[in-house]
């Protein structure tokens, strides 16, 4: 299978073999030593939430940005709060893609790691391998030298609350962290200081069948939570890349295949509880489903990556299973033609549940992969659900106007089985990417626009990628505009990195000249702080840095990502 | 019509003729007199705007917080900021609904009306009538016996930029004002400043037939809005009362009938432009339709009702007018089996676009208004939209829900012009009760709880109101767990208004036991405030002043709204 197979290139692969051997102790210190041997026991969750990328995939709330100092345990490594923009600079003009956040480096203090001894428990470490474990990113794409210097593993809220307040105590970074499934570099620990792994609290706490509505911990992953839901006929409509944790949604803001009918995180989370940089707990909102009562902070909270809280508790709003789905298939000539239906499709009003669109090369790699024998051809995927009868008079509604548009004529998914391995291979398409270049990394770009502009941006986008010396792959979320690339280059050829970076870069600011964004769903991490200015304009970024200043006045929060270092207020 | 009715009733009410009579020019500074003869020509959309009432109804930013100084221009008046707590105070021990507002008050300094009439020329006016017509609540439960000081009417960003850099400058309140149908109290001037009246931007920007959205100014109507997207087969699918503005909708995250369907403004708003407190100009976000782009700016502002800034330009996600619409009425031996029936329809996974409850008082009243023969006994009102066979499949399977629970069989509506009779004689339900108590005022509840406490919610209060001496109606937004009551009381009777408030705080207090909310739909304003610590906790308001704070140091924005006083950080 190509999950299988996905899954042990990671396993094997240089950078992470050793955060599996358990064999080197490295940097441990002698007081730790008997939490070593205890914390075996945590291993097996944590690696099970590393179930791998990348999609649309997020993290139990995230972090990363980029920092080239050295990684030693001398050096590190935090910023000097609230110095951001003194203590980082910008290089390379106005559109570099590079950002170096430099911090005021110093050792975490010996007195906070005491008291974290004493909040922690067994549930903490300092072992090399697990710090490099939790540094590195899994997308090669984003790097920072540093790694943290304490990994910690709270079991409860009030664990998390205690944790937070030492660490702004001594002002330290924290960095929260999932399933380490993000793109842009959320979970990097550029400034070292303390990473919080949030997967070992996974507890459903409560569910509310007639309410349609759960109550999870972060770290739990909405592939596991669907196992759970099932019986019931409920399911949780997000389906980002396998592994992605609850919480890593709500932080990075996350959606997927079906937001195009349920809406993304936004819309499908009820409350929170977050712990403040103070460690003070906070309850985002009742459990109604809808509420005009003050600032809604369940909103401000989701997507802003661990830079304002540590999520520790979510009300989700669930769905029934559909009684009835169609999955059905089609080709066209041209992307246009396909990217043309999706507009089409959407404009009729139909609440289709799922439109995606695979170019020629995407659906190459999946024959290659999946041995099938797929039309190389741009593809849209649809599903449509409802009432039996309603799904087929949908399917025959969208049906007519892919004829219109050179379509061919639609090949259904029958029985349930066929339909999940359908869906199966529409998730596993970054995978099936590596299938093409097994040794080669992805560039994954993702941008959203207005829907008119969709087929202009895929038609340019194509020309310029078509035109590259990469293998580039594009996948797209076509009924909400958000549109995806894959770019593979060989690490080893730093040529190939800057190709790779220079189509990212031209598609993200065809997407904004497009009145778009340069992130539908994998959020702004390091990767994508430098467009923000941009997108949003300097006042909204300062207005950003405003609300961070108050709620995180030590910036201890993931610091160094989602806004650029150079936003002054 | 009941609609006429209610507008004659406003219009010769005691508190309000004086405004459209012209003839005082009390106050009126010398060296305004040539803007009083401008001023004719800007009252005719202001008085259009003034529509009415009442009941989800918002406004475009709104205020109002109680205070019982003397309202004359010497005293006036606002608090000097940010020592908002050190200078008001809760009264009444615990569970008490009444807040002072105590501003430090002074006079409008005259460099500020000196700066405003350069900026705003003709559009701006220091006549009582005016200023009293701005400053006097609708909704007559919530009292300040202070004014605004002067009111401007600006015809651009631009403007309104300058007009709130410059009130920032002097630390002088300012309170936004649309459709002024709110209920709770927003747009009041407890601590008098400049009311910044939003109805003269009212221009749709940029209609996006292809990406289904509109850019419009906030002081354009939504039945407006309507009228001119229907043309293009489109329509904004948020219905609060007649006369509301989509600024006003936006500031206090309005919903309606149809939010069960399409959300509520949180969901329907793609971004804003917003004057901060120093009269920066921010755009939240850019036109596409999701975005993990950094904090979600737009989501802050929505609800924050006007505390945090003055919105300029909308652009609203739009919806294709459905295909074809049932709509059916049903009723119950109790309004537990209404409601239950309500339950029960969410639960089956459709999407109903509207379910709709009143009791049997609300029923009565409609006859009364109407000259109709309703049965009077619980009711259910459905709309069910889609295909024509999907709209008739999602109906007989209602209907059979409806059978198990005792319910009548469906009557329809079955002409577009009878559809459209039924939906307006629920949007007037509230001006019908006022057929019931012509001289009566109303105070209107708006609570919301999990789907499945919704029977449990509407009986306890049922019992409660039915054993009040008040005459009491229901109208629920059943499918969303929304819930509102319309309490008639003689406002000369001080004992039936202190009823009233107590029927009040028994149905949030009972909601908030259910894990509600105290504000569904209707917003915090000054009414809302004291139930917010048992809804929200502590911690959360202090998250919210800290928030105030930051944007708005000198708490110039619509100051003593929402954050309740004694909320210290």
């Amino acid at each position: 299978m190509v999950f299988s197979s996905w899954m042990s290139r990671l396993r094997s692969s240089s950078k992470l073999r050793h955060s599996f051997s358990h064999k080197q102790t490295t940097s441990l210190p002698a007081c730790l030593a008997a939490e070593v041997v205890d914390f075996e026991h945590m291993r097996k969750p944590f690696l099970s939430s590393w179930a791998g990328p990348l999609l649309p995939l997020l993290l139990a709330s995230s972090a990363g940005a980029l920092a080239f100092q050295s990684s030693d345990n001398n050096g590190p490594s935090y910023c000097q709060a609230p110095n951001l923009d003194q203590t980082s600079k910008r290089i390379g003009g106005k559109d570099s893609t590079d950002y170096l956040v430099k911090g005021s480096y110093k050792k975490v203090p010996q007195e906070l790691i005491e008291e974290l001894k004493v909040i922690c428990k067994e549930n903490m470490t300092m072992d090399y391998d697990e710090r490099y474990f939790h540094g590195k990113p899994q997308n090669s794409f984003h790097k920072a030298v540093n790694i943290p210097d304490v990994i910690v593993f709270p079991r409860s809220e009030e664990v998390v609350s205690k944790i937070v307040a030492s660490c702004n105590k001594y002002k330290v970074p924290i960095v929260p962290y999932g399933g380490a499934t993000s793109i842009e570099g959320h979970t990097l620990s550029p400034s070292g200081g303390v990473c919080i792994d949030m997967t070992l609290m996974k507890r459903v706490k409560s569910l509310n069948v007639k309410d349609m509505d759960v109550v999870v911990e972060p770290g739990i992953g909405w592939m596991e939570l669907n196992e759970y839901l099932e019986p019931y006929g409920l399911f949780f409509p997000l389906d980002p890349g396998p592994g992605a944790t609850i919480g890593g949604m709500c932080a990075t803001r996350c959606s997927g295949s079906l937001a195009v009918r349920y809406g993304t995180m936004r819309e499908n989370v009820i409350n929170l509880k977050v712990v403040l940089a103070n460690g003070e707990v906070v309850k985002t909102g009742s459990r109604a489903r809808k509420s005009a009562a003050g600032y809604d902070l369940t909103r401000l909270m989701i997507g802003s990556e661990g830079t304002l809280g540590v999520i520790t508790e979510i009300t989700l709003r669930l769905q029934k299973i559909p009684q009835h789905s169609v999955v059905a298939m089609c080709n066209f000539p041209t992307i246009k033609d396909a990217a043309d239906v999706a507009i089409a499709t959407m404009l009729t009003g139909i609440q289709v549940s799922r439109v995606e669109l695979l170019d020629e090369v995407q659906v190459r790699a999946i024959n290659l992969a999946n041995g099938k024998n797929l039309p190389e051809a741009p593809t849209l995927m649809f599903e449509f659900i409802g009432t039996e009868a309603y799904s087929r008079e949908q399917t025959l509604i969208v049906q007519k106007i892919a004829s219109e548009h050179n379509g061919s004529d639609f090949v259904f998914a029958e029985d349930p089985e066929a339909k999940k391995e359908l869906w199966k291979i529409r998730k596993e398409a970054l995978w099936a990417c590596f299938a093409m270049e097994p040794n080669f990394e992805a560039m994954i770009t993702d941008v959203c626009v207005p829907l008119s502009r969709l087929a202009d941006l895929i038609s340019r986008s194509k020309q310029e990628l078509d035109s590259s010396s990469l293998v580039c792959t594009v996948i797209a979320h076509a009924g909400d505009g958000n549109f995806h690339t894959v770019v593979l280059f060989d690490p080893n050829q730093e040529e190939q990195r800057k190709e790779a970076e220079r189509l990212n870069h031209f598609m993200v600011h065809a997407a904004l000249d497009m009145e778009g964004t340069c992130t539908g769903e994998h959020g702004v991490g390091t990767g994508k702080m430098k467009y923000l200015e941009k997108e949003m304009g300097m006042e909204a970024l300062k207005t950003m840095k405003r609300i961070k200043a108050a709620l995180d006045p030590n910036d201890i929060m993931n610091p160094g990502k989602i806004i650029p270092p150079h936003v002054c207020f």
